[in-house]
């Protein structure tokens, strides 16, 4: 008899839109949320840890994975794989843990299909033109990267509609705010099929 | 063209579950949410305000504004008539302002069936045992006033999975915490109907 079943909250956002810093501060909150780390097969940029970040795998190996149904959703963005991991997600599940995921929109919309009861969170930056200056001053990326970025980006947001919660990201601490409570509310919603 | 419509929060709880300090605490948070003051014919208790906790009028002048659909739901409990006026309410929502609702299962229900958008949250006692303790250890109710009301708090707390939320009121700072989260929540989800 289940007593508890993990929950999906499902983060996605447009690039820029500072989600990895949100969904880093939210893993180290009390709320006990388990990070489910992405494989890719794009390089690592600096400070990124192989295990923590990302699973930094070749071509062939994502390829491979593919293969053998081992991922819950993947895609490609930018030229590079991105995907989660099947067997570390389900069995977080089943022990009742509640999981995060920091994914695109289609990998949003593909886990969804699967599990309806996943939370669905969309970070959205204060305006097109805020996302442009924080992509600039990233300063991480070309011009070329930034144009394409910018691109996804309003793309992305035309999605947003389809998410059950959608948090601008004016203010980090108002949004760590946001996102703790979406955490806290869904907590206290019965779980269907659990007693 | 609508911006903003209030969104109408509903709390119930059986009797003794904490709910009226819980709600006076949130109506002084900076959640920035309206009091709707219901009606009732019951007499005041020590300490209660007129137009603050209640409007407290005569069973006249409350069917009369029943007869005249002055109320937005209304029920009698243990042989008292309570209601929420109508007219404050609607004015309100148009304004855009959020209401907190405090009331039974039953208006609850009724409230839901005008406006399905309302967000339904439940306050539960740890146990009904100790719903027993604290409305002895309350001593403003005779003995027969008590069973009644444990009685009625079961058939209510059959009610809770009809809710969006429950709240297990064992803590109230934890409670309050959980109240607070799922306002929050609720604003960031997207309206229908609303641009």
């Amino acid at each position: 008899m289940a007593t508890k079943k993990g929950r999906i909250f499902i983060v996605s956002a447009p690039s820029g839109s500072g989600k990895t810093t949100l969904c880093e501060k939210l893993f180290k909150t009390d709320l006990e949320l388990d990070d489910s780390v992405s494989m890719t097969t794009r390089p690592s940029r600096p400070g990124e840890v192989n295990g923590r970040d990302y699973y930094f795998v070749s071509k062939k190996n994502f390829l491979q994975r593919i293969k053998e149904k081992g991922f819950l959703e993947w895609t490609t963005t930018y030229g590079w794989y991105y995907g989660t991991p099947k067997d570390f997600f389900e069995k977080a599940l089943k022990k009742g843990r509640d999981i995060l995921l920091s994914i695109d929109v289609k990998g949003a919309m593909r886990v969804k299909r699967l599990h309806p009861e996943a939370v669905l969170i969309f970070i959205e930056p204060p305006s097109v033109s805020a996302l442009k200056q924080r992509l600039y001053s990233r300063n991480q990326d070309g011009q070329k990267e930034i144009k394409k970025r910018l691109s996804t980006a309003k793309k992305e947001l035309s999605f947003a509609r389809r998410y059950d919660y959608c948090v601008i990201n004016d203010n980090i601490n108002s949004a760590m705010e946001k996102l703790k409570a979406i955490i806290i509310a869904e907590r206290c919603k019965f779980q269907k099929g659990v007693v």
